[in-house]
């Protein structure tokens, strides 16, 4: 029997890269540590880029978009229709995504996992497994065959950003409904109750939010028990779009990519990965701390030190994406101050 | 007699933009809020620079450079000749906030208010007070016209700021032992004791953490009561460059261009700057909650909601510019997004 593709290893971190960057983060002309978390930051690319100097020039968003039968329940102010629709909106760069990226000069690849009602869009990448996802607190959203295609779907996504020579992978997602898969994913991973982790997600009110945490207990007493693993409760829970976000950062990591990982969803998403190969982790960043509260949970369950905490909550990618121009910035810093010695500033105590 | 120039009227806000840019940020097609702080400073902007569409393209940052008397008590582990040094290293490009300038497109202007050891450096501002504070364990740090000759050098450096077109001045400082000072000031300001505020700044360990903090107190007992105000107590605990902070956070909102506050040495000039004249507040954006522990109580003190929080603990006005690009994608996003009429984008809950 062969090991699943995400089972298989990770590209190797250079650890003398590590120490190299280290030395070099020690002799620039600032009190040691002063950089905070950019120094962490430049260091660990170094490592990850084999590079005393690393950079990230070539930024990739990979998009990904799909639909949730879970919505029946009632659990989303939006209509489902608002996910195809915003794909166009992506497309035709009206979107905080789609701004972001032109600012920060970053290819997107925007994929349609299976919205319900599709748009013919020239751009998109059609990778649709069906009409949207099952509901949830009826029967598994996903067949197995479909988990792996999702999972198959982000990989190659992440394939072709490394092929396009991508410094940085991110992913972002759309999918009205999604907060409840997600949270219903991040309670079956960290057994802990949905009350404790569900908020509005795009805008419930309190009554909505106490329904949706009802929704989801509901479902995690019938299929909780029987999922053996989190690729089984990710194909129970659900989301097309999170099962190609979790397949995108382990193809990430396996082809040597270092990924950024935005809000709630993808973290949710990034913990899967973890789970399934904890060797993808040395490749992750955390772009923020966002306003669902679950997010904080599984941050921690990551170790994860976030970048921002500006109470996003959109989603898209775009809190990632505005983390870059920070991550940007402690590679500049990491490779081009001045040390000690060439700008004769003396380094040591009185 | 006249009013100092620091107590004269601050450029107005125009609260019709305000509402324009809060209707504005309704419409773009995201949930309602789900940018967080990025919304908040895009409107803000809107107000400040009195246009639908604000824009950060100039941004000046004034580097204030000066040394310290209170060095003679050994609240700093660096010798004072590296203020001069680090002028140096400004000018030659080789300091973090000079790799940063140079990523923003910032230009900055630097200043030499009093360092003990000048260099001959092309490039610098002369506008030298002294060699240097006294040191305020003895005697007041400045006379009343060394006070007001470097707020007037600060409110000169914004001037100039906004008559090359600035939309956005950053303060930036460098002063061996200026965080005794800043701290002093701060304990001053908010009538609490030293220990509470008192950080390792640039790198002190635990016991001279408590030796800086006894200093300031035996120098609290002494001056603090005979300070009538945030001016006395200004010229009294010193620093030159936090002076010209002061002048320049206040010459910024009465020429109408908005400030970003740094860390903690820059955050206790924007509150003697509020506390001077209460109408430069809606002019002050703060960058970050740095690593030193006064700096989240004099953030408090003036309702500040910084955007970053990495741990730094450089200065230089580096917090601040690295602050820029999530301020400039804050504008991209408020003025480029499509609403959701543009995007045929359901806005409407089901």
């Amino acid at each position: 029997m062969t090991l699943a593709w995400w089972c298989q290893p990770c590209a190797p971190v250079d650890g003398a890269f590590l120490d190299i960057a280290q030395e070099r983060q020690r002799q620039l002309t600032k009190p040691a540590g002063s950089l905070g978390q950019l120094e962490t930051i430049a260091v660990r690319l170094a490592a990850l880029q084999g590079s005393p100097r690393p950079r990230l020039a070539n930024v990739h968003i990979g998009l990904f978009a799909a639909d949730h039968g879970v919505v029946a329940e009632g659990v989303s102010p939006y209509p489902q229709a608002v996910t195809g629709q915003m794909l166009r909106n992506f497309i035709n760069g009206g979107a905080a995504i789609s701004v972001l990226a032109r600012n920060l000069g970053a290819q997107m690849t925007v994929v349609d996992l299976g919205t319900v009602t599709p748009l013919d869009l020239p751009g998109v990448r059609q990778a649709r497994l069906g009409a949207g996802t099952r509901n949830f607190a009826q029967a598994a959203a996903m067949t197995p065959g479909q988990c792996a295609g999702a999972l198959q779907v982000g990989r190659e996504t992440a394939q072709f950003a490394a092929a396009q020579g991508a410094e940085l992978f991110i992913g972002g997602e759309m999918g009205i409904g999604n907060t409840t898969s997600a949270s219903a994913l991040a309670a079956w991973l960290l057994n802990c109750p949905a009350a404790d982790l569900v908020g509005p997600g795009t805008g419930l009110d309190a009554a909505g939010v106490n329904h949706k945490a009802q929704v989801i207990e509901a479902a995690l007493r019938v299929h909780g028990p029987s999922c053996a693993g989190p690729l089984e409760a990710l194909a129970c829970f659900g989301g097309f779009e999170i099962a190609a976000l979790v397949g995108s950062y382990l193809g990430a990591a396996q082809a040597g990519v270092a990924a950024l990982v935005d809000g709630f969803i993808c973290s949710v998403a990034a913990l899967i990965a973890v789970r399934l190969n904890p060797e993808c982790a040395p490749w992750l960043f955390f772009a923020h701390q966002g306003a669902e509260p679950g997010h904080r949970a599984v941050l921690q369950a990551l170790q994860a030190q976030p970048l921002l905490a500006l109470g996003l909550r959109l989603g898209e990618g775009s809190g990632a994406a505005l983390a870059v121009p920070l991550m940007r910035l402690a590679c500049e810093l990491h490779g081009n101050m001045a040390t000690f010695a060439e700008a004769a500033v003396a380094d040591r105590p009185a």
